[in-house]
């Protein structure tokens, strides 16, 4: 059993831009070594969350449009400026955590994890994947 | 410390389908021999998703109620037929971590673990149960 | 490796009761000796939440603002008196998972791990914090 860190650095666009990071995700789990356990992914900031989608360019649009609707950017909030993003990221929330067996994720075929960025304006991110197994 | 990997397997009824897997979950812990740690419990899929709630015919009626008044089946979506389990899905999560005390899992006296079917026919679902722990 | 199980115990105000929890979650880190690993903070109980946010008076209002927005206490819901807080409750989520990086949370700077209190009435409420790592 060890635990193994590692980060994954991305540069985004701003509001809202959905990044897939599945492939950097797989390359840190294959670097590790851990052929099972369990893969934590972490943002660390309150304007970014993390979860799964099918990467697929209209459904994308979809997710963005259904942020917009449920937690709309032009909604009174009290907190300045970004109000509607912080709102967002903590339903969303900043965590993932997908189990590793065979020394890959165990993921879904069309299932990809993905960073949605949710600031009003283009971020340098760091994301934390933390690996624990054997 | 050790890695149990184990594997749920049910039948859905289509959308929305909530179903208690908390017994099997339990069963795989228990058979896993780990007293103390986490169980992580993944749904390899977009369209479905993980979560906790009381198992009681109303709620569950009130749950599926709130996700059609939050992302309706009748709304407009460009990715076709499905759009809609898909954002459910992301929205709710893929994934839940439940702390793993003497042997059982620390839910609430009224709390039960459920898969949600938010695809819109029957599934054939496999979830994935990793055991971490010791 | 090695698993270290600790509890926060807190007395909430009832609906709804954001509570910063980060510094009790730091401590418990603290105290477990384990510098690389994953922490996970898990409710055990229906109608309470845990997630991050920025503990800023402002955002933790417009946050209360929003769930009143999405599932209102005022809808119609079959589970008489709390509907509300267990769908607000399952659709936020029990679970965390935050990684620990040379002994400490790898939060943002901005970011507080709360607990979210959704039951109609002050709770005395037990969380459950599991270490895992080295």
């Amino acid at each position: 059993m060890k635990v193994v860190k590692n980060e994954i650095r991305i540069n985004t666009k701003g509001e809202i831009d959905i990044v897939d990071i599945t492939r950097m995700v797989e390359d840190i789990v294959r670097d590790s070594g851990i052929k099972n356990g369990v893969a934590t992914i972490f943002i660390p900031g309150a304007t970014g969350a993390i979860t799964t989608i099918e990467f697929e360019p209209n459904l994308i649009q979809d997710f963005k449009d259904i942020l917009e609707k449920l937690v709309p950017k032009t909604g009174h909030y009290r907190h300045p400026i970004n109000g509607h993003s912080h709102l967002r990221a903590s339903i969303l929330g900043p965590s993932l955590s997908v189990p590793i067996v065979g020394g890959t994720l165990t993921l879904g075929t069309w299932q990809q994890i993905v960073f949605v960025e949710l600031d009003v304006r283009p971020r340098s991110r760091r994301l934390i994947v933390q690996v624990i197994g054997e």
